[in-house]
């Protein structure tokens, strides 16, 4: 497994690859991987086959985190990353720093970005300003770095799976997005390097995300008319804080394609949610 | 000579010459090609030599305009530009539709821009509201979409070829930007497809920005110490308003490469202004 540090070198190889006729997929990161991150390394090699190559990217991305946000603590593994990508059959990791990655930002000599205006208001785009800039941005960053054919994001960030999709058709990037399925823990709870900071209750009290689901799904199930939204929400928030360290961000149903909000609830409704687990900030969603 | 209309065509076609190891220049243009356009082409023609191809992409993108500019009335005569370009020996020209380049925008599902931040926002950014984050978005896309390993542009737009030239860098696109010189008239008047506006006297009186250049040049050249910015900029606007039908949009002394104001000039001093003609709004550059 190669290990690429500079933007020059990996733009060098994607250049190879091209000319040789290799199919390329890429799987942005932001590092701590665990098995959801393994899941998306399988569908990208399910998705170019034995010959082609699989890229791992690895960068804590400073723009998509808000003020105030973990972006210092964000926790860290590179040599475990590494092993783990070695393991899972990954041809190369591209881990830059952030001198690479946005070379004279502190001087204010680095200037632009992507932004995708209307999917990126709600939900996240609302509790995280800048979020979704710093998110396209990267990502057509990696994109113009690797080249890939495709590139495989999880459907665990259902609304940054929107935004890239959007933003790749309305850029024109030469490249096809794969979504795959949310990998969960046995008790349902969803896989995420955050899930680090839940020491002891907290972990347990984190299930409240995954319950709160299929508490709307059994309801959508057995609802003979359309559900209403807004009860259900106040019911479902209500719900969660039953658990003592957790504060709802915010419980939101919606239609998949376009992420306005519904007035009723049916099947195919879209549902998302954040909440804060103590310090920790978790998201989840799920098609009812 | 190949016209391609299709986004889809014409990214399979960038795909192949990847594949076949061409080397690929891209000229974008608004179209009404005239000698500075076909200057473009012969750079480019020289920057991937006789085996390389030379695209040329004709369209007139609606979001580098600001309200009530000249979008509807801008200059287009396709079969005019077709021939130039097949004489200039163009290999392919590009010509899209709004529908194939901004599919949906009308129904509010076109939503992702390229903004660049810092340069953007003296001189014609300033005066036109949104129209570097046009021109930054239809050059990503056309970059996405031709996929060139030379982008050519003229220095005509000094602050547009900055703006352009930190997008690249900033967002990693794989292309080498060039900026050819400027191509004048006999007479001075740099080459623009606005010129056609200018009818009679008009015509004479464009000629003052072209003089303000000289005047400029020739204060510098004379000067013994640094001449004052603003009491220059002050006499240019005179000077160029003594013309019945001239109005300045603005005198600009500013650093090349930070597009920063210097209170004085000196040799090397990048100039730039805006000057509308009657109702034909004329841009012109130099460096001192």
């Amino acid at each position: 497994m190669k290990v690429v540090s500079t933007v020059a070198a990996m733009q060098r190889l994607a250049l190879q690859w091209k000319a040789q006729g290799k199919t390329v997929a890429l799987v942005p990161t932001l590092g701590y991987l665990h098995a959801g991150h393994v899941s998306l390394v399988e569908r990208a090699r399910k998705a170019v086959g034995k010959k082609g190559i699989v890229v791992v990217s690895i960068y804590v991305n400073p723009t998509q985190f808000a003020a105030g946000e973990d972006l210092s603590r964000y926790p860290r593994d590179l040599p475990r990353d590494k092993a783990l990508c070695s393991k899972a059959g990954v041809d190369l990791v591209f881990v830059p720093t952030d001198s690479e990655m946005y070379p004279g930002k502190a001087e204010g000599s680095y200037s632009t970005y992507v932004s995708e205006v209307n999917l990126s208001k709600p939900m996240e785009g609302n509790s995280r300003p800048g979020h979704f800039r710093g998110v396209a941005t990267i990502v057509a960053k990696l994109l113009n770095i690797v080249s890939p054919d495709i590139a495989v994001f999880g459907a665990k960030d259902f609304q940054q799976a929107a935004i890239i999709q959007r933003m790749v058709k309305d850029l024109n990037f030469p490249v096809k997005i794969l979504v795959a399925p949310t990998v969960r823990e046995a008790d349902g709870l969803a896989m995420s390097s955050r899930n680090k900071y839940l020491q002891g209750h907290l972990r347990t009290q984190a299930l409240s995300l995954w319950q709160a689901i299929q508490a709307a799904k059994g309801t959508v199930k057995a609802a003979t008319q359309p559900v209403d939204a807004a009860r259900l929400k106040d019911y479902l928030r209500k719900f969660i804080e039953q658990q003592p360290d957790a504060k709802v961000d915010y419980v939101e149903f919606f239609d998949a394609d376009t992420l306005q909000p519904t007035p009723t609830i049916g099947r195919g409704t879209q549902m998302a949610l954040a909440v804060f687990i103590g310090n920790t900030r978790l998201i989840d969603n799920a098609t009812l």
